[in-house]
């Protein structure tokens, strides 16, 4: 897409530090990390939200994450990491282009995280279930 | 493993709302969600850490995340989502079995993270990136 980095990127029209280039998906190094060694994986084709993405393609972005963590793990040295992905401006996306980030971390960095845990009313979570059940099975009627 | 909620979960020992039992892979939702609908995919095999987790089962994992995702949306009718893995005590792992959240978002939830931009220094980022694709190569030699 016109005017999106990450398909520069993927085009190879801009640079960045590819770690990795598999079929259909790219790793690179975060420019801006929240720890050095963060990278950064994404379709090379251009989906603004996982939602648009094709399951099958889910195979290829599985088994990079799991991967390029490991070798990740032992360049940076980290203690541990966190796999995120952010999915729409309410979830914090900023590049509205699928990517999923590989965070080396710390126990004394400055990375923080909190919710508050919400509690289900009687019947809720089964009604939750059954939704999501339903949602599942009719993807793939 | 004895005494991991998420095997015992896994084996059917104690009860869960099972959106999706998988090949290798199970998905259930979380019973102390973030928001409602807050879901859970973890391998039925025990994995402390991602580091331990064969590559190939990366396949399945990245899949459910992709199926998952959507079918949680629709039911949650959320603006957004996080995937988010937490891999390590330093990265807010708690249940020491590989899991991810899927966490349905609102603009107006209560989720929040943060994290400051750290900055290369001259020649760094090469010399990430080549210990990166050094460990890559090593582990599929």
């Amino acid at each position: 897409m016109e005017d999106c980095i990450f398909c520069k990127i993927a085009k190879k029209e801009i640079p960045a530090a590819i770690v990795f280039n598999g079929k259909k998906f790219m790793a690179f190094l975060d420019i801006s990390p929240a720890n050095k060694g963060h990278t950064l994986i994404m379709p090379k084709e251009h989906y603004p939200s996982l939602e648009e993405m094709p399951d099958e393609d889910g195979k290829e972005f599985g088994e990079m994450q799991v991967k390029i963590a490991k070798a990740v793990m032992k360049a940076s040295k980290a203690e541990g990491f966190n796999l995120l992905l952010n999915n729409g401006r309410a979830a914090g996306q900023e590049v509205m282009h699928v990517h999923m980030h590989i965070q080396p971390r710390f126990s004394a960095d400055d990375f923080r995280y909190k919710w508050t845990h919400k509690k289900y009313g009687q019947g809720e979570m089964e009604s939750f279930l059954i939704r999501i059940k339903k949602n599942l099975q009719q993807q793939y009627l």
